[in-house]
This record gives C-alpha cells, structure tokens and sequence, in this order.
C-alpha cells in the first residue's frame, strides 16, 4: 500500500518547505518537490490533499505516566485512552515511564510495564525505566535494559520515602551511565529541605493548594540541578533534566551547556502557559493544577521561552499524569500534601506550542525541533521517528493552522473529569495522523485499532559527541 | 537532464542516512530511501555511484576576499583562481565582499564586484558590503543593497584610518539595519587600543613577524565583541561576529546567546589548527602566517572547537586572503606592520573541518551545519542552498572519508605560493561535484565554465525569531 | 593647644565604640578608653562633650568641581562657598578637578586650580587633574604631577569633542599611569554612541529634560566599564569609576573585582535617593535633575546599595557640579542639550549616607569607611586624612544621630538657588567640625578661616598590593 | 599595673603606623601617636621597646580540634600543649569545637569542652558547637548555647554515618540559625557521593594515600558550597565555610557575595602552601599529610590567594587537629581511609601568613585582618578581641618581620611527631607575647600559667548588616 501525501509544507527543523510525501507501507520512500511526483509518475494508492496544511512528523512525548500506581490507586489514563488521547493531540510516540518498586526489580518493572502497554496502545512506544532503588542488582539491571532498548533511567531528587535517591545513590547510577552509554533523567529538586518547608507550613496551618507552591522555592530547583550538573561532571554520564520550571533552573543548565557538557533541558506546556496563581483558584479548584515542580510565578514563563529559543531547553513533554478532580484530588482537601501530585496533558501538547509560534515565541521550525525530532533524537529513536525523511516511519500529522478549537473536559479524550486549560481557544488543529503508514484519525473520526501500537527498542542518546 | 546519486549516506544537520537524490536540471526533485528509485523505477539520465561516500550540500564559505585591493596591490585570487580553488575543495556558494571606498557609495562597491565576478566565477556566489564609510548617503544605500540581495553589512572595530568604523558610526549602521532587517558583520578587535601596543612594540625594535601575534590581545577582541553587543543590543541590530579566535571572545557570546540575542559567532580554519608558534617561524616564515586577528596561543583552539560543539560558535567560513610570500608578504621585512594580512585558505576548509569530525572534535552532522547549512541559513539562501532536499539547488559534494591527500602549494588550486599546511596529510577528499546539477569536478578534472557561477540575490538572515 | 573630645562613640571601618580623642594643635595623639584621661590626669585645654554623639573622621568628598568653566559660565560654588558648605555637612577634606584645556597643559590646568583655591578655602583640599588632551606632553606631564602630590588623572568616555579620550588616547595614559602608580578615573558611558541617541530622540521632537535620561541607555554604561576594565587590565593601570549609577556597571566591576583586578567603583548619593522619574517633573524642573549619567530607573537604587554593602561600590562621592535653576539651567529650555549637567551636593552626602543607616543599607561603620577612610586611602592621603587615629591629622565630626534638619535652599550653604531634596527631613545632623584641630564649625556658627585650607599632596592609591 | 609599648608599627586592617599602646591591667587604654606618651608624662609599670618590630593584635584561630575523641583515640594536643603552642605562633586565642555525641545533647558537649578546657589553657579560648545529630532537642539547644556565648554551629555535608547532616537536618538547624541569629559553619563536600568514589578505587586497589586526593574532585566541594549557599538563601541563615580548597568553591562564594548574601569562607594555610604533590611522598611519609578536604593540585594556591584579596575568603584559620605518624597515621598503612584526617598547624598561621605577605600575596594590614580582626569580628568577639584600641583586651603579639626560624618537629611546641613544614625557613618571628595584659612569651621562655586562659562568651556575628 503506497500512499501519497501533497500539496503540503513539510516542516523540519531546518524550516517549512512545499514538498510530497510518498509512503509505501509503514515507511516514507520519498520526499519529493512538487511536480515531481507526476514528472515521476508516481501512482500512489491513496492520495491525501494537504494544500494550505504542515505537514509534520509525528509529535513525540518523552515524559507520560499511563496507568501509574500512586497511593493506592493510578494515574486515570492507560494506554489505551492515553495513547489515543496523544494520536488526537497529534503525538504518535510516547515515552512512559516502567517504575521500579522498592525492593523489586528493574526487569519486573519494565516487564510490568509491557504488559500495561501491549494490546491496548494506539501508537507506538518506548519505556524509560525509574530507578526507585538504586542497589547493586538494580546497578546490574541497567546495563540489561540498554541491551533491551530502555536506555535511560529517571532518579528523583525530591520525595523522601519514595522515591529519592540519595546522592550515594545518584553518583552510582550515573557511574553505571557513564559506563553503558545510558542517559540519567532528574527530577531535580531538594526534596530533603523542600519536605522541612513543607512540614513547617502545614505545622503553620497552610493547608490549602497554593501552599503546595509557596513550599518550593526555585532556589532548590536550581540547587538540584547543579548538583546533579557536578556528579554528571564527575562521572561522565548524559543527563536530561526532566520538567524544569524556573529561570533559575534554566540558567544552571545553559552554563552547564556553555562549557559543553552533556547536559539537557525539558519543560512542559504547563510551565510555559500556567502560573501560581492557578493554585490559589477559590472552591479547591487549585488542586487540579497541583503538579510537581509546582506552578511558578508568571514571569518564569518567558524565562522558560527564551531557554527553549537558546536551546538551553532542549525538549518540551507533558508529564501527563492525570487525576480525576472527583475523587483522587479530594483526598488532598485538607491538606494539599495529599492531593496526587499530575496534571492532564497529553493531548494538547502539539497544539499549546503551536501556539507559542503563532504568538511569535518560536519559529516553526522549532516547534518541530521541540516537539519531534530532538526527543527523538535525545532517546534514540532518530531516524526512525522524528522526521519525515526517506526511510523513516510514517509516523504524519496534517496540521491546519487556520482551524481554531475549544479545550473542555466535555470532548478531551483524555480519561479525566477536568481540563486546566478549560474554555482556551486554540488557533491550529490537528486534521489527520498517520502512524507508520496508516491513518489513524481522520474527519474526527480515530480509527487505529487497539494495541496497533509497537515497542520501540531505542537505542542511546544521539546528541552526544 | 536527470542524474540520480545513489548508494550514498546523505548528510544533514540531523545526521547521516542512506538515501537516494534525484536531480532534474538545476534542482534536487527527491530524496529516496534506498530501494525506492527502483521501485518507481526512475529512469536518470546519469548515475553517479556514491557507494561508501558521504552525500554532501555543496560547502558555502560565507567569508572571502577575491580579488581584493589592498596596499596598492590585490589579494592574488580573483574570481576565476578562487572559485575554481574552492570548488576543489567541495565549496559550490562563496559570498565575498565588496568594498566600500571612503568617499566612494556602496552600490559603486557592489557594482564593481559584480564586475569582478561576472564571466569568471565558475561556481554560485554572493556578496556583502563593507561599510567603510558610514555618513548619510551609505546609511541610505543599505536599504537599497537589501533590496538587491546585499542583505549583511561589514564594519570593523580595527584599522584605524582604513577601516575602523567609531562608535557612532557603528550604532548608526545598527540602527540602520535594526530597520531594513539587515545583519551587521563586524570585525572585533579594539583597533584603536591595540594600535597604541603595536606602536610601543615597535618604538622598541619588535618589527618581526611575531609581534603581530603579540600585540594584539585577546582581552581586546573580546572587549569590542562585548562592546559591539551592547550596541546591539540597543539598536536591535541583529549581528554576526566575523572570525572570531579566542576562548575569551567566544564566552562574551555565549553569554549574549545565553540571553537570547540574535548574536552569532563564526570561527576560521585557521584558528582551529594553527596557533602563534607559527609566527616566530624562522626566517620570515612567520609572515605566511600573519593575518587579523593574529594567530592565539595554542590552548585558544580547544576553547573553539568547543564553541563549535555549543553553537556559540555557529559557522567556519575562511577569511580567504591570499597574498603570496614573494613579493607580497616580503613588504613586511623590516616591519611586520607592512606585511599583508590574510592567508589562503578556501580550498581547504571542508577538509579540515572533516579532520575535525576524524578527530572526535564534532560530528557528522555538526560539519555539514557548520560548513553548509547554517551559512545558507545564516545568510538568507535557505533552502535554496545549504541543504539536499527537494526544490534545493543541487549543489552537491560526493566526499570519501577514506582517501587521504597530502597538501602542498605545489599541487593546491589557489593562487598563491606557499600553503599554510604545506606537508599536511589529510584524511577525507572530494571526489565529485555538482553544482546546480551540473557535475564540475569529477576524476580528479575540474570543468566548471568560467563565468558559469551565478549572482545568489541573498534574502535577510533566517536565524531570527 | 589641646582638646579632648570625651564621652562619645568613636566610629571608624571596624566599628563604634567609646573611646575619647586627645587632640594637640592639630594632630590626634590619643585616642583613649573612657575614664583614661582621668588616670592619666590629661589636661586639655580644650573639653568637648560627645556624649550620646557620635566621633567621625572627617568627611572626604574626591569629587567635586568648583568654580569649574561650563559653556562661557563657571558651576556657581567656588572654593569659598563649596568647602564652606562642605563643612556644614560634615567634610572636612574635597578632591576637586584641575581640567586641562584643549592645547593646554596639565601643568597649567593644575597652577589654575592652585589659584582658585588658595586664599579660599576652608578645608583642606587635592587635585585630580582631568585630561582633556591626551598627547605626548600631557602624557609626560603626568609624571610631574604625581610628584607633586596630583596623583589621579581622570578621563571621560563621554562628551565627545569635548572631554571624550578616544581608546588610543585612554591606552596611552593607562600605561603611562601603570608606570608612574597614578590612579585613572574613568567617566565610562559610551559618548559617541549615545550621542546618536540624543540626535535621533532631538530629530523626533524629544527634547525636554527626560530624554536626557532616556537617550543613555544602561547598557552603554556597562559598556564602557567593560572597555575601560579591558584597557586596564592589558596596561596594568589602577582603574577607579566615578559615578557609576546603575546595577550592570556595578556588575562589571564586581567580575573583575572577583578576579582580584584593581578596579574600584564609585557612586554618588543622587543615584542613590534619587530616580529618572525626577527627570519628567513638570514646569521645567526636571532639569534640576540633570546630571550625567542619567537618574536611572528607581530599581536601580537597591543594586547600588548593594553594591555599596559589597564593596564593589568602594566610595560615595558627590560630583557636585552645582548650577542655579535660573539662569543656568533655562539655557536648556528647548533643548535638554543645553542644560548644564550638574547638581549641587557637597553639602548633603555625609547626612544622606547617615540615613542609608537609618533606613539599614549599610552599617555604622561602612558609613564611615564609604565617606572618609576608603577616599583617604583610595587617594593617597590615609592614615593623615579618613581616620581618627594617634598621629592623624584631627579632621573630626561630632554628629547626633537623633537630631533632625529639614533640607531647603532657603538654608542650605550651596551658592545655588534650588535643592533637589528640598523638603526632605534628614534624620541626623553635623553638630561640630574640626579641621586639624580648629573647631570651625559649632552651635549653628561656622568659622573657618578663607584661605585656612591646606593642599594635600597625596601619595598614590594604598589599594593596591 | 600599667604596661607601656613604645616604638613599634601598630598593625591594624587599616595599615600600619607608629604609635605607642598603654595598657592598664588585661586591658589597652590608649594608642597614643610617638612622643605623646611623654608629652602626657605617662608613667607604666613596665615599658617595652617595640622598635623595629610590629605590634599586632594577638592572633585568632577559630578552628582547632584539641583533644578531640577519634577512631578511639584522640587528637593529641590537649588545651595545654595546644593553647602553648598557638601562643609560641602569635595566637592569643582558640575557638574550638565542642563536638555532640550522636544520641548526646548540645549542652553536654559544650560542657565536656568546658571541662576539658579549664585549669588547662593558657589563652583565652570560645567554643563552637558540632551538631552531628540534628533532632527536636538539639534545635532547641542551639538557642541556649547562643546565650551561653557559643554562637555558631558546624555542621558536615562529608563523613555519611559520623558527621554528615543530611539536607532536611541542614535546613532544619539553618532555619534556627535564622531565628537566633547564630552562623552555621560548613564543611562543605559532597560525602555521599564522594565515599562511592572512594569505594570505587579502593576496589581498584588504590589503596595508597594519595588516593586520599584523588577521590574527593574539587566539583564536589564546590558543589556543597553551592547547595548549602541556596538553603542559607531559602531560610535567611547566616553561613560561614571552613576549609575551602578551591577555586571553584571560592568562586561560589564570590558569586553570593556579588548578591550581597551573608555568605563566607575560610581557608587554611595548608591548602596556600602545600599541595596533592605532598600526599604522594614515598614511604608513606603522604599520611603526614591527610586531612579533609585533601591537598589539591599546586594552582588552586593562587586561586585561594587571589581569594583572600578579594575577601571572598575572609578568614584563614588553621583546623588544628594533629595525629602523630606514628602510631596514628600508620593505621592507614594499607588503607587511606584509616589515616586519622588531619594535620598539625596551630602554632605557624601566623607566620605562614607573615610569609604571605613578604612574598607579596597581601598587605600588612590584610594580615592582621584575616588572621585576628575578621576571626574577632565575625565570631562576635570585636572590639575585646582582634584589635588593638582603647577599651580591647590587651591580647598583643611583638613581632619581629627580620627574624628568621627553621621549622622542625625536633623544636615546635605542638605535642606531634611530625612537622608538615620540617625543614622550612621562615622569615618573621613572634618575640613577645601578652594576653589580656600579662606577658606570656619572653625571650623564648614561656610563661604562661596553666588554666590562666578564660572562655569567652561570644556575641553573634557582627558582620550581617
């Protein structure tokens, strides 16, 4: 089955251009001028018009969490509502994360996580392995899993008694990295002193939502991240800030950068779009932006804008973490420790940042760069996904820039009762996505069967020299 | 007249895959995985095996002086012996610049350029303007010159009584091209300041070769780049850093980019693989080496190539320069102030740049954006230029990694009598060219038409947001 | 003749504490633990009661210009009425300007200065000397005034055709003053480039005074700090800022200052207390405020306070320029060109600085050091000036710190017909002044001699190791 | 009994200058300029010709372990031997450290310190507290101490399992500190991860002792730095460092300093002469010098110099803490990690100091104030202690700068086997001692009474504004 996309601007990093796109199977044959398919007499079994659209390789979603465990119940999405909510968002990739659990394996984890995944996934997927207990087995098992296309390896630095690791514990992983080639992923804040501000507000009486802000100073963001900068320095390994949220934080990781060092930034759209202020929303609606790191004050945002223009931030992902506002958030109403700690975001990724480009913060170029190929490429999966060029999975979203939508929990499709950017409208939409040849949703209408989606073996990061 | 590349790895900025080309006429028309021509059974004209060689965008060397008056003499390229050299040397674009006289008008330098190169370039050129003398009327002009494709400005902070433009002068230009979207090049050397150094170095009887090098600190190449920055700044200028060749002026950049200003950084050859020891070559070969800024202590090149890999450094392009040793250089004899700047250089660049990958200083990718893409992009000719893709000038370079040359003046295209690496060996060699489709090297034969090169009408920088 | 100064809190860099002064003729002898004069039986011929007050060195202003010629008229205080009023507000030692004309020399810019302030002054007084005309024999000339106890030279970045040294013409002193030790005072704000400004902001119809603010721009300013640290740092000259008045150019030499250069910074109290917004004061009375630099943007304040509590800001000085609002400053009426720039401040500096302790910006004893012990050694007159110590000449304040004044041209002792604190209620107040030993001040009386000021030959700067 | 010093430099941070000091009882009364105290008819007990010599403030050592329990031994200068010791080297007074128990209280350290103290020291002596077990009580100790006149606290971020704090106990005691005003103290280093790299080599079987070196990176200190710097932002601590090794840890401060934080360092004469060079001697003879942080590498000496310029490091104390080669240092033989941390010291700081400044690294007056004034001031022991001025204790060192001594284990006064200076020569020689008015050291005797010294009850800094 060969299938002929025309009459569209092909977007890459490199900038937009006017080209067609041949695909025979599952994998794109031909990038073609225009007029060369007919100079070629190209007969293509199905042919899509995408005159006045983009034309984008499949957005990528480095960072979900599908069907987490957490506090005794799990994240709302699974792979299934999860992966066809990403497909309407325009994202044809995810990249979840298989958690370890204290005391278990690393193997376990990731087999856990195949079995959540297979049979209900819409689009394809890799997994990214958290390392909740760092010991000498788990050590072990990291090399295994490189072997078996989970190449990198998230560690926190937040949440005591969770999931934590010390800095014992982090300097060991990333001895191991260093050694396989893996790349460390931090969740970087001082959760040690973070939990002390915590306790002494709370012990305050500061229960309410907004206090989950004021308990987190960026100070201890930007300390994290140098910390993990200097044991990534010492030890040699590749290191991906996951979710950073402040100036500050950025700032570390472009001096960081600046003295050529592996290391990488991401944020999330609701870093760039929301602010403290949501937390403080009257009736407890503030529960439902309670994310962490959390919200920051709104001048952070153009902060985080510029880091994503100096390339200081490298990816944008969603940490899509979803919990219904009824009843998961509730458990927090008297005390915002208790609220789970996510937000609902998969599927308005593609559409958030194209509205950093219409709204002149990024070319689009970039938002291709952001959004596709760079986590891609940072995860090893380039180019085989990321891009649309000879060779590369079909993985095609038509884009129309000139459709406007309305955001409501009421027609999200995503599995949960609330959405933080509730009434927003949009400027741009996602018209048809193709995934490995085939298209997937069209006219509204999502068609691609249940566990359609593959694992993707990924090999290491691609951005290190 | 079609011509299909095959068996190749294409080269881009996203890296390297194995792809197909087809050229119809001037004009890349598609890109095909391997496999995919045979499929739509393409029919070309004429098939070039590139089995086991890279798959290259025709280098654009974005600096060069062909031709060029200086001293009552000329630099010893012109048009013909220079494109020819650089198409030796896997170069298809150069843009060189035209020089403003004092007294004289910018369209009178641009028209006398065009008159250099017309009938002799064999290979696509552009040019930029040096402002040398900035008052009302040029100030006026380089509205006219954008509109002409002349869209990027020279002026230098050195060469007081030649060249050096004072502040004022400089801020107005910036203004000017804040307003017409115009580039400012600039030369950033504190002219004025190290003027004074060389006079006392020669009051003293320093009048050899190495007290170019010795006079001319760093500490005041980086003080005019921060300088010429803040002006920037003011103005909105955007600005582009011609040859930049030390750690030091690299850090002022970073720290601009850092910030998200539209300031970039280009670095030469030369300055990445020779250093000051060079000048006190004995019996006056110093003077081969003497070119502005003078050549840097040699830990200054690990300091750039590491500016390269963090793209504070964002294009290599050569200063080409030449003038012979005999009679040229010789002027200096008695006083290092006489000798002629510059050095040839536009032949080899794609080489060492290669030698640069061989070596571990940067990828694959990384020597195709520095040399080819960011250049094109940089300059307004994307993708025009700069990059195989469909709808592109196919200006390709067939380059096998494995063959080896030894570089002498003997046997270089330039016309110049002595090289600056005279002796070296070379990993990586050109083996064919095309330029717009048309195969001009090929068999170790150059048989690019004298005049066959065309005017590129340059649109404004593509790097800014 | 001896005088004991008892019962009062002795205040120097190190701190307050309660100590009595043992005065003889002019020179401090001892300085005593309380209830010492007694066991040693002193007899003094001369008590003075401090109780509850505090014992100052006396203030050190090293930046004023008396009776200084300004566009055909001459800045309204000379060395009578300035050092007069300096005395009322607690300095008892000023560092004026000698300004070399164009075509003159040093020499005689110096011989000019004697003559104004011989016979008049009141309290002791230096010389910098300004070089308006860097050349070979003001260069020389130099030399001959550091023997003569005139050993800092200042230079102005601004004012181009005027005062402006150009960068061939900055070097040259610098290395003249790494030789001979002098200090090199440096006006640093980009003249020519702002110069530009001002005539694009005139073009535009902009010319009442608060373009004067909005046409130098901070950025120019730090620029020209970065220049000058550069000049500096390649001669080996010891560098000093006057007026530097906004947080970058603070942040400058706060870089070089961590990199252990001999660079020093300072700022004046109008920086300090007052704001651009002073600037756009209806009727004309902006230009009151016009002085150069610019009043910056209020946020500024805070940096420079902190500046001040870094030490990166060294010395608080005033550059009292005093001109009268009428006739002066209407010369500017439809051109804030034609303003004079000055203000009049000699008097008002050490009660300013007091409520900068007061307000808890800076600490008792840095009020001290910033006013009087870091000028005295900043230039060359410690431990003789700036220091209430055995062998030092008694240059003493008595100050009340609970004592209140309310500020106004009606009282001040300037020879200026407005205040730009008119108004303003100071708490804290100058109660009585020796001058070597002379009380010359006390009970609301003043009675220094004409003429009785001394000149200081000063050594050179005692900063430096 | 009155003691009159006649004929000396008076040595102060503000410079040094003639002038006599009469002192009446423990106390100085007056500092009186030369001939005065004859002109005053001044009658002492006991007059002391200081001609030709200095006359400084006794030195302050805020850093020693006597008789500190380790590994089940001891350190083995007790307050006897060290006391008289630090007395010999022109060191008037200790602060040492009282080190809690894991599962002990605060109070019973300070106690056991006391006792250890009393009847045995023969200078005056304050205490710090170690908190190696932060929990509800100790916090609450702290502010008991503070009133009791221990007003600083240490905490450790090396020695996991001994010392280390983690960061929720490091916050919790800062956030105390910020409430009581105390200053923490820090050894800042990263234990936990640097002890995974100690571990790592000793399964290479590095087990020699400068592996002591290589294993703790200089990224690891200045990590530290950097976190507990952020923590002392968040809670508003005021936060002092012992020991800084580095440059990099130095520029940390710097940078804080730059932002005006109550931020400070220290450093001891090991890390400004000696170097990681040491740690390799043969025969073992490298365990002579072991302690933490390790010797660096040679150029990080001129860093730490340039730091003590800058003031970004404010205080060089000595960490005193001597172990003899043999047996103690032999229990590492064939494991670093059993060498007792720790070097001999006390008795040279302030003539390794002196050193400093006849080698030009700093002034006279820096001198001074490093090594008595700031110690004084900054551990809230000013003006008693760390000056000499009316009302001060008359804690005076007679030092001769022409002297010279060679260092031996054979002739100091330190109770150890070993001299990490044997051998050395140097120029400058403490003469005379006095504490609190008494001479203690005479023409090479000795004479101070066991237990004469007195514990001194100190304030809170008196540097935070």
């Amino acid at each position: 089955m060969t299938t002929l996309i025309f009459g569209g601007q092909v977007v890459s990093p490199q900038g937009a251009a006017p080209a067609d796109v041949l695909i025979d199977g599952e994998i794109v044959t031909a990038v073609l001028a225009p007029g060369a398919a007919d100079a070629l007499d190209v007969q293509a079994d199905r042919r899509i018009d995408a005159t006045g659209k983009y034309v984008l390789p499949g957005g990528i979603d480095v960072h979900t969490h599908m069907d987490m465990p957490f506090g005794g119940t799990f994240s709302v999405d699974d792979f299934e509502t999860g992966t066809r909510a990403a497909a309407w968002g325009g994202t044809t990739t995810i990249v979840d994360f298989a958690v370890q659990k204290k005391g278990g394996s690393l193997q376990e984890a990731v087999d856990t996580w195949h079995a959540k995944a297979e049979g209900r996934a819409s689009i394809d997927y890799g997994f990214h392995a958290i390392l909740a207990d760092v010991n000498e087995t788990s050590l072990k098992e990291m090399d295994v899993l490189v072997d078996q296309g989970v190449s990198s390896f998230k560690l926190f630095m937040a949440y005591p008694g969770v999931f934590l690791s010390t800095d014992d514990q982090i300097i060991q992983a990333m001895f191991r990295a260093a050694d396989n080639g893996a790349t460390i992923m931090m969740h970087a804040e001082n959760g040690a002193a973070i939990d002390q501000i915590v306790s002494r507000a709370v012990a305050d009486g500061h229960t309410e939502p907004k206090y989950h802000g004021l308990t987190r100073p960026i100070a201890l963001e930007a300390e994290a991240v140098n910390r993990a900068t200097q044991m990534a320095d010492v030890t040699g390994a590749p290191l991906y800030f996951v979710h950073l949220s402040s100036g500050d934080a950025v700032d570390v990781v472009a001096k960081a950068r600046d003295e050529g060092r592996n290391v990488f930034g991401e944020t999330c759209p609701q870093y760039l779009f929301l602010d403290e202020s949501d937390l403080a929303r009257p009736d407890f609606e503030g529960a439902k932006y309670v994310c962490t790191p959390a919200l920051r004050p709104v001048e952070e945002q153009a902060k985080l804008w510029r880091g994503i223009r100096t390339n200081d931030l490298s990816v944008v992902a969603t940490d899509h973490c979803p919990f219904c506002f009824t009843p998961d958030k509730q458990l927090g109403r008297d005390d915002f420790r208790a609220i789970p700690n996510g937000l609902p975001g998969v599927e308005h990724r593609m559409d958030l940042l194209h509205m950093g480009v219409t709204k002149g913060e990024i070319s689009l170029a970039r938002w291709v760069e952001i959004a596709a190929a760079t986590p891609a490429r940072m995860f090893g999966m380039y180019p085989k996904k990321g891009v649309i060029a000879p060779g590369s999975d079909a993985d095609i979203v038509i884009y129309d820039p000139a459709a406007t939508q309305i955001v409501s929990a009421q027609t999200h499709h995503m599995n949960v009762d609330y959405s933080v950017y509730e009434g927003w409208e949009f400027t741009g939409k996602v018209e048809t996505v193709l995934s490995r040849g085939e298209v997937i949703l069209e006219n509204e209408h999502f068609s691609g069967a249940l566990g359609r989606g593959k694992f993707i073996k990924r090999d290491l990061s691609q951005y290190l020299v």
